[in-house]
């Protein structure tokens, strides 16, 4: 089975994290380097990596941070506040965890980190089986490689699938990650823009979607990439299946439990030094939307 | 009143048209010169002018070509074959129909010309009066200067209003072109990006949508640019009013004869010489969108 680098976007090696730089994607594909928690924190806040990226950059940190004897509480709260809707709580309290009960976290982490990786795997395999010969999936955003693992599982057993895939501003995480993953393991792909759903919808053109999401509540609401929910709001329209592949449920009983990051707008109005708006003008950039667990067709969980 | 340099684009001097370049704007306020009609037609296809701009040029070439002397079914012919979405041929058959009665052709396209201006500040006029004070009044693309003269009004009866505009990818109408021309005459004006609407309007941030058209078929369809239509259904699900400031019907019957323009996904794969996309990928670009007559809640005509 292929995997694409976005799929475990993030390295340990002796005492150096290396993070695949998903800023530089689809130009380049290179890796920067963590050499303790506060590089780890600012990889995150500047979106050098993110989604499933970020999990396992949690993970690593600590390891690193063991290695160097750091005091785990504050690599936890550093990494706590870095970004707010993905539950990095939930994942920090885990480690903090395992130490309070004096559990070898080192092997506690290792065996996390397995686990993830295999119920990933599992996790596009269910999701492959949602789908049909001829099937046209529509995607929003960036699943980390979970995308093309689902192609490939399709694949294997004969069923021919394509995408449609929106190109996700500002950050566009669609046309630079989702469609390079996409077409690097030889899928058919084609990149909209964020405003073109509807059309592509009514079009019949897609037939299925499915997101990822970096924040599940114990209701099934989950927090995704903005543009999700209106995404979900006219798949029900049109009447076509949206599924979610799912992060573990943290705390959040519902999705008014979890936390919106506004990010500035100035990564709105300006793409690589071009201004795209007047000076002057402001911009507003909701990071995540709540999707709610009514216009989920369904959830893929992820079996840890 | 004030008016924006979109509400009247295009200007005829002697036997040169003076077109607004829209594809430079907000950095530069500049006009290209058309000196037959072939130039305008590229000016035309290239997107230098759009909306009431290709109307307006459409007059004006033919104004020029009388002077010429050129041969007026060719012009027709030429400006017929830009763009399939506007329905050019309703206004070149309406010169064409002028010429074959004998009737003053200089004469009956000055006349046309002034009847539109004077209609389109109406229809500013009556959309103000559907606006309250404080509404924040969503859009899409761009009215060509309709959207402040809407709020000029608004301000002659101290009813303060406010604007959401969506960038409108790819060629950012709104980012470009209503948010600079909306914060030249002092309005409030925010961008979003185009997935932002459902989350904008499930906050409670926009109370109003106000959009143009491209085309209006007789049964109250209309075509506009690409995103009108879910923005439309979004206005529904939310239950926000959704106006929109019509061209005069054509002869099309209902949405479904109106032919939606295909543009090449270059310029949606690319912004300004960036790769947005990884080589080899394809992009589908509809250019506009059908919103059928029953999710409009009120349409604005132009009284000709």
């Amino acid at each position: 089975m292929r995997y694409s680098p976005l799929f475990w976007p993030v390295k340990l090696k002796g005492k150096i994290i290396y993070i695949l730089d998903e800023t530089q994607l689809p130009v380049k594909l290179t890796y920067i380097k963590a050499r303790d928690f506060r590089q780890a924190c600012v990889a995150i806040k500047e979106m050098k990596t993110r989604a499933v990226g970020q999990v396992i950059l949690v993970f690593y940190t600590f390891l690193q941070a063991i290695k160097q004897k750091k005091d785990l509480k504050k690599v936890a709260s550093a990494l706590n506040a870095t970004r707010p809707t993905l539950p990095f709580c939930f994942l920090t309290e885990m480690v903090l965890g395992w130490q309070a009960k004096g559990l070898p976290l080192e092997k506690c982490i290792a065996g996390f980190l397995d686990k993830l990786k295999n119920a990933r795997i599992q996790q596009a395999r269910e999701a492959s089986k949602l789908l049909r010969n001829g099937d046209v999936v529509l995607t929003h955003c960036n699943i980390s490689g979970s995308l093309p693992l689902i192609g490939e599982f399709c694949r294997k057993l004969n069923k021919k699938v394509s995408f449609f895939v929106t190109e996700t501003r500002p950050y566009l995480q669609g046309s630079r990650l989702s469609a390079w993953e996409l077409k690097e393991q030889g899928f058919q792909v084609t990149v909209i823009a964020d405003n073109m759903v509807a059309q592509v919808m009514s079009e019949g053109k897609s037939n299925k979607v499915i997101v990822g999401a970096d924040h599940l509540a114990g209701n099934g609401d989950i927090a995704n990439k903005i543009g999700t929910y209106q995404i979900a709001l006219l798949a029900k329209h049109f009447k076509i299946p949206f599924y979610v592949l799912c992060p573990p449920a943290s705390k959040a009983k519902t999705g008014r439990d979890i936390k919106i990051e506004l990010r500035p707008d100035k990564e709105l109005l300006e793409y690589q030094g071009i201004q795209l708006a007047p000076e002057g003008v402001r911009g507003y950039y909701p990071a995540f939307d709540i999707t709610p667990n009514e216009l989920i067709t369904k959830h893929i969980y992820l079996e840890i």
